[in-house]
């Protein structure tokens, strides 16, 4: 079925979340990308525990508690400067390179495109703001509205509910595979975004494509895109007949 | 509230899941601990979002899943009979030591003692078999019978639901820091059996007590048991008068 939109994950697709243990490595010297991983593991786990157990907090307060958790793991001060330093890189993660020129192109091809995030809006928009992406979308959609993260059903239902197509019609991107695949299980097409070479995950599901980079995604929308509304051409008329 | 009955976790809690790291290792030399540790790691992970997405399989298959990820993340031989053997080990997982001792004590303070586990009949029962520690408990509830894992709380429901008494009034047992959390934010006390000396979660709710061992276990229930149906004292007449 032709792409009517693209929706994007935030965090991992846009952004690299693991830009922060360039920090992480200045504070804590040998040890930035142990805690830059071990923080971004629990911080996804704690969203899971949160929704699973009906006991919402927004993004940033657990993204806060799991940098906690991380350093204290890992032995390392955990004296408030040292958190809100780390805290605060969240609203500087650096934009994978190539992911501007991609999405000014798949705007051309005239597809609305959103996001739907984890993160709350008090941490998006200004990341947003700062990395220069907010004019290419038309929307920015949060698992806040729905008190609840990925990949409970209520959040990609905020996909359909705004952009007015079924999920079906829209291609979800995400660089998270277990993501990918929940869009999937929800009903959308899906495209996994595999920048570090892993396995599939076994869950029984697969995105429809994968690719290493969004210049893959653009190259999947083109050849996927429900055809703009034009007159249509002699050929589709005669199927209209 | 004094305690009426003990609730056990199986794997990581009454089980030792990381003794399969034996078998890894010597099918895998140099590899056992990390494909352990890998494979549990993912194993919980699919659960949770197996349950997210309402995508329920059985833990069983939950478990080969994981374990075939694993392999294959970890460049390791991931065909059938490997497979196999790995998954057989998890019906013969090794009882941490303290544990017989320790029910059989407990058994002895008059409570009924019971099981609630993420795995499925089909595994829980020969491991329970084997390990001869079946006796020691009234009942075996699984996550199977509501279709999904914890930390949902439809399976912490279960223990209400057979055993007869409010949660509150009841002691969930898990090693595992992030089910004495959901057990507690369901309504239960909770112990967690601090096997490894990890700090705690910081989820912004805690286990009603920490210990070590199963022996701990055993001293605070001690202490805080419900007293035993026997003719009130003189002051608790007094209290009825």
């Amino acid at each position: 079925m032709g792409i009517k939109a693209v929706i994007f994950d935030a965090y991992g697709t846009l952004f690299d979340v693991y830009s922060v243990a360039r920090l992480a490595e200045t504070l804590f010297p040998g040890q930035g990308a142990k805690l830059a991983e071990l923080w971004r593991d629990k911080q996804i786990e704690y969203s899971r525990l949160r929704t699973l157990s009906g006991q919402y907090r927004p993004f940033s307060q657990v993204t806060q508690d799991s940098l906690v958790f991380s350093l204290r793991k890992l032995r390392l001060d955990d004296s408030s400067p040292i958190v809100q330093r780390l805290v605060d890189q969240y609203g500087r993660l650096e934009v994978f390179p190539e992911n501007a020129g991609a999405l000014a192109e798949l705007c051309e091809l005239g597809l609305p495109l959103a996001i739907l995030s984890n993160g709350d809006l008090p941490m998006l928009e200004p990341l947003l703001a700062q990395s220069g992406l907010g004019p290419y979308f038309t929307a920015l959609l949060s698992a806040d509205q729905v008190r609840r993260f990925k990949t409970a059903p209520e959040v990609y239902q905020l996909g359909p509910d705004t952009l007015g197509h079924a999920a079906a019609q829209m291609l979800f991107v995400s660089s998270n595979a277990w993501d990918a695949c929940g869009a999937r299980w929800f009903g959308y097409q899906s495209f996994w975004i595999n920048r570090a070479g892993q396995p599939p995950e076994e869950l029984g599901i697969a995105p429809d494509a994968t690719g290493s980079s969004m210049r893959d995604v653009v190259a999947h929308v083109r050849s996927h895109a429900a055809a703009s509304p034009q007159p249509p051409s002699h050929s589709e008329r005669k199927d209209n007949e």
